[in-house]
């Protein structure tokens, strides 16, 4: 930590902050230039923000330099991670060596929907079930999901086709039964900073997808990941779905250099929901291509048999046409920048 | 509803959207243009969502021309709306005659803290008491609030100072403890999209005081609003608490148009937070002249009788030097405005 | 300056920053914390820059520490300034001890129309009188402003109706000729990162008001005045106008904590137009009226005798009714505030 | 256009916007729906503006239907184009077909400096060269480019290189000089909006490389276009740089979704430039890798031989490592994706 005097700063406010940084059991390192004076921190950061030095007579600013998330950090765990997906034997893996398609509809419909939708995507190479039961909607009054009976369809599909599923929890209180019949618990984007749905999938004892707030910085989001993992959970993967801006030709704007940022700073592995960034299916092939080019560790589309009939974004989701187009490029790309796409473990178990 | 149709839109193409339409019970009304042919929807917009008419061929844009929301907006409520905080006899109002501070610590740290506050606040002209229980924080390291024993001290005290109180509850498992304790419920800025704690509130039989979320459209913040009206709860004030924008001087940016914009597309009352947009004592006592000036319902702030020693956002509290600046322009300002301050109903019970 | 080093950094890596920092002639100071170092820098900061310190090996952040504006600085011109428009003996004051009102329609259209809104103007208490000859549209097939001929009709109506006026100058090679006319001159939003401009307005011996860019930070704002100060003009007054965010009920979202936050940092007075931040007539005056409130020096308004006959922004202009609200805003807050009513001033010659 | 008339616009209110439409030309279609009328125009767009139809009593609201740019629209030019920059027999082109790197560094600094910097670039398969001479900078104490000196070292090293050249032009005054010296005349980004330096290019005979705006929405991207092609120049390459965010990690966020959504509107080819973007090293290569897969006809990328002794910019800037890695990319992934790296025509003359 790094406190600048304001100009006017006496010698006296130069003492009172290093005196209260001392009682802190911290050192303070005075330099003093021409027309500020600054004072670096060594010690225990976290006990220095309750001495409230930006309030003192004298201080012009306080800069933090070291990060404040530690699990999740690169910093005492300099190797990437690898998440695995679903029950031993056939699991997923999700991580530096791998780009892992993530794939399925917006919203559980129907059990002819669901299978429909989840033979499209294992065809395009999918890897991952994706399928919401309990929707977070803006309105009150549109789809809310078929609950309990979808995660059963989900479950049932998954198992039928051989992949692991993943679906959205919504609240705290239901944690229990989609962990019941969940692989990959999804925190969304709306949700990042409800810390007591965190804290509840951190104790779920299952891998979580965890969503970039639509406003949230990398830091905010990453400190989102640490209240997962101080519950002892690190088998987390973040999941970017686009940032809101001002440009409202697309439903968000995609921020593809959070991915390599976030891997230089975390540990943990990043995917790409190119679908609910863009809204509009014309955008999500050449983005899901970018997502795999910028380097994310997987990608994550929505899929529906028939768009025109979605009872949940249906202009965001991919058809046959457009979802071999993407089966195309997730079998090229990937190889062409030295990963292999992620598919059920074939090692011996 | 306006359905744009593409520059190379068919008779074909038209002819399905219409057949669509009146298939739903709804009406087709069509415009052509030399290039383009536009098409408005008359009947029930609601189901003509699940038409999913973007999807279809020939079909450039999709304009909703009302508002989603309908329980909170002014077109069949056209009257402005005041909410009645606290037990019958010392109610305090909050709605379009007057203008209410509202006052206290971000955190009730301590009796002595909170008794402090609340007489300093009192002084003031502060009509309703604030103070923090239930934090929600950005960093799982951060001071989590007292929980239970903070809400029997805001209580309490409240009582003791003749002052109702409002607290923020951040999980939907503690809504019905809050409730015991609190006259006004406060959902903060990072849960307004947390759909289930939005339902709770609405079924806990007391005010809501619903902040806005730091990048919510005015629409979306209205939309949760209605989250809460649709479970049979009117009385919600609605908080403008600043925005996220790429200026780093102050943590965010005021929204005060958002003031007049939402009274004149809602009922509800609307009051504003100066002090949690700011980040910085020094802006906060401006700012909280122009929201009186701009016609809030109310100004919230915090205050701490030692700024130095609070262990929640301390650089941004009142002390007593300023909130004296502030008490003489809730004091002038609002009767300049044709308003008085808000204060204990003294009306016969 | 401080420079953060990575938490790998070696001693090497360390001395070769300070090495670096000494050859230029700095200071540099050394504080070893246990898990990061950091390096504060003493001396000739622009010199830094050029030092690139970010790219060297062991280097992981770079922190400005102090200002990097300097003339229109408070750091060492700690009095806030005033600045007078208008020819000798009925000069009108920008500045600390008035609230100034800017009135007129956004494009002079003829002669009629302007000394109507001239005389609306004057009647609601403006001291200046606002037109725009050359306008900068964002579509090259919108109205581009009557030129010379409006500058004529604008500089003979301001002296008939005894207000000085402020215009728009979109190009540094019309800077001479609107210099002729105008007592002001107004460097707007979409030029305030026009280098060439900023030196051309700085040179021309007339006041500027430096309109903020629509997603320009305080420091840029300040360091476009700094470009104009620097050719030896000081007398700027800078105006915020609303800034670009996601919401779209307005057409931008007006910054009213710039204001006093620029006023504690720049000595330059600072007015505000809600017009063009809400481009909608009825947020302008509660707008404007929070913009005193707040502090304002000015405040710039919109008019027209027949907004729905305007060839540029009717929308926002205020009609006669409007601006009479208006008019007794300005009456009766800046008193209540402190400050009179910026006129001509009556101070003998 | 559609106008939307309020809940509670009378008969009479609609009258009166039929006859003003059918004034001036044009033809009105009248939807009358349970709560809402909606009135579809049809005829002169441009002149239904100076209606000022927003002002009227009873009107709600104006949606534009179509786009307000027309030379640069795909709607009558529905095939990409590709634009040609060089002198005859040595064209590079810039369109469909194509993916051309153009690298250099940000600014002109010395002979040496840019001759090895076109080496590197040439060896890493650039086809165009870029290089500083007037540089647009925040603060008016930073380096402002070596002006005509610099000109002439590009065009010089350019020519040694069989590389033709990029460079900005800051100020409407300079456009001719530069333009005896450039292929291709850049606009920056700060200057998206100067109208007087965009009718200047557009009128100075080379092709054209315009920056996005960093808050410029697409729409107005493509107006500042129309700028330039309405004086005669439809030599336009449209360059995406990052767009302000409320993300401090990087400077500013790649906008990706413009590439595919600006080529879905308009026929001119876009580039990207994720060196300025980024304003750091580490993300300019995957940035880069993710421009061409989203389908960008080009990439611009910062290159210097010692970026530690860069006079602009070092932090941004590829080293020798770096750019060899790029190389990779550019030869692989263009072929990957059905495209040509971009190099100079080998038709015969």
């Amino acid at each position: 930590m790094v406190v600048v005097m304001a100009p006017g700063a006496t010698d006296e406010d130069v003492a009172n902050v290093v005196a209260r940084v001392e009682a802190m059991g911290g050192e303070a390192f005075v330099s003093k230039g021409l027309s500020r004076t600054i004072i670096g921190l060594v010690g225990d950061v976290a006990a220095f923000h309750h001495l409230n030095l930006r309030t003192l007579r004298g201080v012009a600013d306080v800069h933090r330099i070291s990060d404040p998330y530690k699990l999740v950090s690169r910093q005492h765990h300099a190797e990437r991670s690898t998440v695995r997906i679903g029950p031993a034997g056939r699991q997923v893996p999700i991580g530096p060596e791998t780009c892992t398609l993530i794939a399925g509809p917006c919203a559980v419909e129907s059990r002819e929907q669901m299978l429909e939708a989840a033979q499209m995507s294992r065809s395009a190479g999918a890897g991952l079930l994706r399928g919401g039961a309990f929707m977070p909607r803006t309105s009150p009054y549109a789809f809310q999901g078929l609950g309990l009976k979808g995660l059963e369809i989900l479950a049932d599909v998954g198992e039928a086709t051989g992949m692991p599923v993943v679906t959205e929890v919504v609240d705290a209180r239901d944690v229990g039964v989609v962990a019941e019949y969940a692989d990959l618990l999804q925190v969304g984007a709306r949700n990042m900073g409800n810390t007591g749905l965190l804290q509840a999938v951190g104790e779920a004892g299952r891998p979580v997808l965890l969503k970039r707030g639509p406003s949230a910085t990398l830091e905010e989001w990453l400190m989102a990941a640490e209240y997962v993992a101080q519950r002892g959970n690190l088998d987390i993967v973040l999941c970017e779905r686009g940032i809101r801006t001002f440009e409202t030709s697309y439903r968000n704007t995609l921020d593809l250099s959070a991915v390599p940022a976030v891997q230089a700073t975390s540990h943990l592995p990043v995917v790409v929901d190119p679908s609910h960034a863009a809204g509009r299916q014309d955008l999500v092939v050449p983005l899901a291509r970018a997502s795999i080019a910028v380097g994310a560790d997987g990608v994550m589309v929505d899929v529906h048999p028939f768009p025109d009939q979605a009872l949940c974004d249906g202009p965001q989701a991919l058809d046959g046409t457009a979802l071999r187009e993407l089966a195309t490029a997730v079998r090229r790309l990937p190889p062409a920048l030295g990963r292999r796409t992620g598919a059920p473990d074939r090692s011996p178990a």
